[in-house]
C-alpha cells in the first residue's frame, strides 16, 4: 500500500501508518457495521461516509450507538461523489446494491483508490454467469479480471496486492471456508453437496418490507429463495476452483428470528466411503489434517473438529467462523457445520480483514 | 369405543357422547398443551390430571392461562395412581418420559382403559432397536405388538380400533407425513434421504437446564444430537414400512429461538432422475397426485405443492402440518419442506386426533 | 337483535340463532384477529371481508394459518362497498384507521346494520377533544351521542342495545378495567395517576416502516409517544366518568420485543393514606371488595389481588385481562398491574364480546 | 496505584503501565463480561480467573466466544484461593453472590490487593440497612467505612484513591445517574419519585431455574420483586446523599425478553411546579444546565435532553448510559428515561471504569 506519510497522520509506534478510508452507502446493516469497525480501527481513519438518505447529518446522529466515538460526532454523511472520495481516501468500501457498486468502482480505481466492494458485482469471473443470476448485463465486465475474491484465508497473497477486492457474501463464506480444504485435499466428492443455511434477519437488509417486520419474523421459521438463490453462483465458482472441476451445489437458505448469525449445515460424501470404523478414523484424521493445514495460522477460523458443535452465539460480534464435523457411521456421509456473524465475518469484518492485508497491517487490527 | 352412557354425561345433540379422559404427567409442555386442548374439547371431559410436583393444586392455579375455563378452576392435580385413573377415565394420555410411560400403560390397559402414550415407549416394533437407541431394555415388550403408531393420516383404521396408541414425536411427524406418500408411490429413492430440522425450544421440554435458559437460546442457532438422534429409530421404521425396504436416514436437528414450531427441509432423489423439463414436469405431477391422494381428505395436512413455502407461523397453535416441494433443475433433487407446531401436530394435538378416531368423534373435534 | 331467521342458517340447539357479520379492513393485525375469532365463532357467520389490497383472494390464501377452516377457503376478500355489506351483514366490524372508519359507519347505520368500530372515531364524546388529539375535525360528530364505549364489563347494558359500539383501544382497556372500580368506590385519588405501559409490536400495526423491522425491535426497549399519546383522550374521559371529576393521567407507552401483550403498571394514591398496617389492611380489603363486586361475574377479568402477579403469557391468545395489586408500605402508594393480549381483549376479542352482548349470545361465545 | 514495573510487562508507549488483575467467580454473566472486557483491555493483564465449576479448563474452552484471544487459550480457571490471587494480582474483581464476596474482600485487602466488588456487600454504608434488605448480618461491617460506591461520574476522586470499590448494581445505575444532578441542583422533589424499570433476562443471572427458561421468558412481560426489591436500599442511600435528605423511592422492576439492557422511566415532580409555558421552559433549561455540568466531561453518559428518546439498542455492548427527559405540560411532572447495558455500564464495564480510575489509566481504556 502506498501510504502517503504526510497525509495519513500519526504513527504512534513507529510501525504501520494509518490509512484514510471511505464508505459509500453506509446506511444499511453492512455499512453500519463497517462504520463501527472502522471507527474502532487503530490504523484506519474514517474520512468519508456517504448516504443520500443521511447526507448532512453526523454519524453519531444517525447511529446513536456510535456516539461514544469522538470521530462519530464530527464526521458528517455526504452525498456520494467520486471526486471527494478520491481526494480524501486511499481505500474505499462500497456497501451498495449489486449493479450500483460497479458504477463507483471504475472511476474510483481510475482515480487511484483501492476499492473493497461488498456487493456481488465483482465476485464472479464470468459476465455470463452474472447475467444468468442477476438478470442484467454486467456493468463493468472489463474489471472482472482484476478483481480478487476477498476470502483472506484462501486468497491472502492476491488480496495483499489487489486494487479491487470483491468481498464475499455471508452465505458463501459460511460454506466455502469449511469445504475448500476438503475439496482441495480430494477428501470429499465434488458432487451431491448440500448446504442448508439459517440466517438472521439482518441478512435481508434494512428494508421497509412487510415480511421483515418484527411480528412477521418473530416466532417464524421459513425457507426462501429456493431452489436457485443468487449466491449460488459465487459459491459454485469457488468450490469448483477448489475441486478442480465443476461443482453443482444444493443450497437452501432459511430465515430465522435472530438479529445476526448464519448457521450452515453441509452434507458431503467422502471420496472413499469408509467401509468400517478404521476407515472412518483414517478419513477423520485426514480431514483434521487438511483443516489444520489450511487454518492453523488463521486467526479467524476456529476448527472445532469432532468435538464441540458450532453455535452462532459464540461468534456473533466477532470476525470468527467456527466449524465442526461428524462422520455418520450409518450413512457414511460427512456432516460439516459452521457458524459466523453474517455482518462481520460474513460481510464487513471480512472486508476490514482484506483492508488489513492490503495495507500491510496486522491481519487482526481492529477486529476481534 | 365402549362408552358407558350412564357415566359419560350429557349428549346434547343426540350424537356422539362425551368421554372421560385423564392425563398422567401434565406438568411438561406437552402435558400442558393436552390440558389446553382437552379443556376445550366439546366431547371429552378432563376427569383426572396427575403430577407429583403439582398434586393438590388446581389446574387454574398451576396454569393461569387456563383459568378462564370453569373446569380448570375445579380440577385438582393428583398423584399418579392407576386405580383412580382406571375408575375415572375411559382413555388415559401418558405424557411421561420414556421408560416410565410403559409402567403405567400395562396396568391401565389391564384395567380396561384405552391408552394414548406420547412417549417413545411403544413407537418401535422391535425391542432390540429400542435398546439400541434408548440404552435400556424395553420395560414392556409384550405390548409392542398391540401398539398402533398414532399417525392418523397413515394408520387411521388401526387407530380407530386401537387399545394402545403410540403417538409420534414432533420430528418424526414433520418428516413422515411429507415422505410417506412419495415412498409408497415409488417416486423417490429410499436411500440417501436427508432431513434437516429446526425446532423451537419447547421441544426440549420444561427442564431447568442452563443451555435452555433464555439468554443461552435467544440469539443462538445450533445443531445438536448429531449424528444419531433417538427419534431416528422411529422415523426409519416408518419410512421403511412405506418404502417396503430398509431406509437409512440422515437427520440433523437444530435448536432455534422460537417457542414453538418445527421446520423440516428434506432432500430426496427421484427414482427416475428427470432428464429434462418434460421429465421434471411429469415427476412433479406424479408427486402432486400422490400427495393429493394421500391427504386430499385429511383436514390437518395442507399440501402447498409447488407454490407457496411453509412457515411455522402459519401452523403454530393449530394441528396442521403444511408442506411444499421444489424440483431443483440443477441438481435434479427434490426438496420437500414442512412446518408444524411441535406441541400440537407434533405431540398433543395429534394425540387428541387419535382420541377422536378411537371414540368415533369427528376427526377435528376440539382441534383447529 | 333483529335476526331474520330465514337467512341466518341453522339453529342447532333451538336457542340463539347465528348472525351474519362483515369486517371492513381485514388486512391489519386487528382485522386478521377478528377473522380468526369470527371463523371460529359458533353463532356468527363471516359473510363479508373487505380489503382493497387483497380483493379477489380467498381468506385462506391471504392468511394461510386459517386455511384449516372451510369458510376461509371459500370466502373471498372484496373491495369495501356499503351496499354489499348492508345486504349481506347484520353486524359490521370496522377495522380501519381513524378518520376513515366514520365514513363507513354513517351509511351502514343508515342501511340498518349495527356497527362495531375498532378505530378511535367514536370513542370520544366530544368532537373538540377529538380534534385536539387527532388533529382533524371529527368526520361524523352527529353520531358521537349514539355511540357506546364498548367496554363490556363497564357498559354491558348499553352495549346490548347499541347500534354503534366504539370498541376501546388496547392501552385504554389495560388501564380502565383495573382503575374504574377503585375510582368508583372512591378508594383512590383521581389526581396523580401514572400508567406505565409496555406493548408488543403488533400494537403498532402491520406497517412497512423501518422502526418496526425485526432487527430494529428485537433486543430493543424504548419509550415512545411521550408525553401526549392519542389514547390519553379516551382514557381520561372514562376515568373521569368513573371518578365523577376530571382526571388527568400520566401515560407512558413503551415498545418491547414481543408479538402480543400489554403489561401496564399503575401508580395510584389511596384516598385515605394508610397510617399503619391495620389501615393498610383495611384499604386492601376495600380494594378487593370493590374489584370482586365489579368483576366477580365477569368471565374475562381475572382478579389476582394481592397474590400472584400478572404475566402477559398467561393471557396471550385469550380474551382475559388479569390484574394484581400491592400496597407499598414504604411509599403508601398502591401499585396495580395488569396484563392482556393487545389484539384480543385489547381489540378484536373485546369487539366480539360486544357482538355477543348485542346479539343475545352467551358473552363467552367464540372466545376463550 | 503501585504498579511494580518489573512484573507488569511491557509498556509500549512509555506511558501508563499495565496492571495484573484477577476475577473471582467468573462463571456468571457479569463475570463472563468482565473476562471479555479485560481480555481486550490494553493496559490490564488478566492473570487469574477462578470458578469452582470450571477449575482446570481454559477460558477459551468455557467461553468459546473469547477463543480468538490468545490469552483466553492459555489462561486456566482455578479454584478461588486468596494466596494465589494476592500473589498474582494487584487488583481483584469479585463477581460473587452477596454474602460470599465479603469473605474474599477482607483477606485480599489485608494482602495488599485493591478490590472491586460487583456484589451488594459493600454498597451500603449501614450494616443495619444491609440486614434489613439482605436478611443476614453483614459479614464484614468493619470494611463498610472504607468502601467507595463505584459510580465514577459521581465519586471519581474517591475511586481514584479507593482500596475497596463497591461497584453499583444495574438498576441503581440506571436510576442514579439521571436523578443525582437534578436532586443536587434542587430542581426536583425528593419525595414521590417513581422508577419503573425493564430489565433483560441476563440481569437475573445464569441460574438453572424454570422461570428463566427461554420458553418462559420469550413472549412474556412481567413485574417481579414488588414492592421491595433489594436494590432499593442502595438507590435510596445514594439519592438521599444527593438530596441531602431522606428519599423514599417507588421502584418496580419488570422482566422483558431481551438478553441485555435496562430501560428505566422515572417520574419526578419539579420543586417549583411550572405554572405556564415560560416557567416550564425555565425549568427545562435548568435541568439541561445541571445535567451538562454533571456529565459534559463524562465519556459514558449521553444526555439526550428534550430531543431523542433512549433505546437500549443504542447502548447495548457499550459502557454508555443515555437519558432524555420531557416535561408533561398536562401533569406538570418531569419524565426522565434512561437506557444502559445491564452487564456493561450496569455491572462489568462500570467496574472496569473504576479500575481505570484507580490505576491512572484513561477512563475509557478498554471500553467503548
Amino acid at each position: 500500500m502506498h501510504v502517503r506519510s504526510d497525509e495519513t497522520g500519526v504513527d504512534p509506534a513507529g510501525g504501520a501508518q494509518s490509512v484514510r478510508v471511505g464508505i459509500v452507502g453506509a446506511s444499511g446493516y453492512s455499512g453500519e457495521e463497517l462504520v463501527r469497525l472502522l471507527l474502532g480501527h487503530p490504523l484506519a481513519r474514517l474520512s468519508v461516509v456517504t448516504s443520500r438518505q443521511y447526507a448532512g447529518r453526523t454519524v453519531a446522529a444517525v447511529f446513536p450507538r456510535f456516539a461514544g466515538a469522538p470521530r462519530a460526532r464530527e464526521l458528517v454523511f455526504s452525498d456520494p461523489a467520486v471526486e471527494g472520495l478520491a481526494r480524501d481516501c486511499e481505500v474505499v468500501f462500497l456497501a451498495l446494491p449489486h449493479g450500483v457498486a460497479a458504477e463507483f468502482a471504475a472511476p474510483l480505481l481510475e482515480a487511484g483508490c483501492r476499492v473493497i466492494d461488498l456487493s456481488a458485482d465483482f465476485r464472479l469471473r464470468s459476465a455470463e454467469v452474472y447475467r444468468e443470476f442477476y438478470q442484467h448485463d454486467h456493468p463493468a465486465p472489463g474489471l472482472l479480471e482484476d478483481a480478487v475474491y476477498g476470502l483472506p484465508e484462501v486468497y491472502r497473497e492476491a488480496i495483499v496486492k489487489a486494487r479491487l477486492v470483491a468481498s464475499p457474501g455471508c452465505y458463501p463464506t459460511s460454506i466455502l471456508l469449511p469445504l475448500i480444504p476438503l475439496l482441495r485435499a480430494g477428501l470429499v466428492r465434488p458432487t451431491g453437496i448440500i448446504a442448508n443455511s439459517l440466517s438472521g434477519v439482518s441478512g435481508a437488509g434494512r428494508k421497509a418490507e412487510i415480511p421483515l417486520l418484527f411480528v412477521e419474523c418473530n416466532e417464524s421459521l421459513r425457507p426462501y429463495g429456493v431452489p436457485k438463490h443468487r449466491h449460488l453462483s459465487e459459491i459454485e465458482q469457488e468450490l469448483s476452483r477448489a475441486a478442480g472441476e465443476a461443482v453443482t451445489l444444493q443450497f437452501t437458505p432459511h430465515l430465522v428470528p435472530v438479529n445476526r448469525g448464519i448457521l450452515t449445515t453441509l452434507y458431503v460424501d467422502p471420496v472413499r466411503t469408509p467401509a468400517d470404523v478404521t476407515d472412518g478414523e483414517a478419513l477423520l484424521e485426514a480431514v483434521a489434517k487438511a483443516c489444520d493445514a489450511a487454518y492453523g495460522a488463521s486467526p479467524f477460523v476456529r476448527v472445532l473438529g469432532g468435538s464441540g458443535l458450532p453455535d452462532t452465539k459464540n461468534v456473533v460480534g466477532t470476525n470468527c467462523l467456527e466449524f465442526a464435523w461428524r462422520l455418520d457411521p450409518r450413512t457414511r456421509r460427512l456432516l460439516v457445520m459452521s457458524a459466523e456473524d453474517n455482518l462481520v465475518k460474513g460481510a464487513s469484518g471480512q472486508a476490514v480483514q482484506s483492508l488489513n492485508l492490503m495495507c500491510g497491517f496486522p491481519e487482526t487490527a481492529g477486529l476481534v
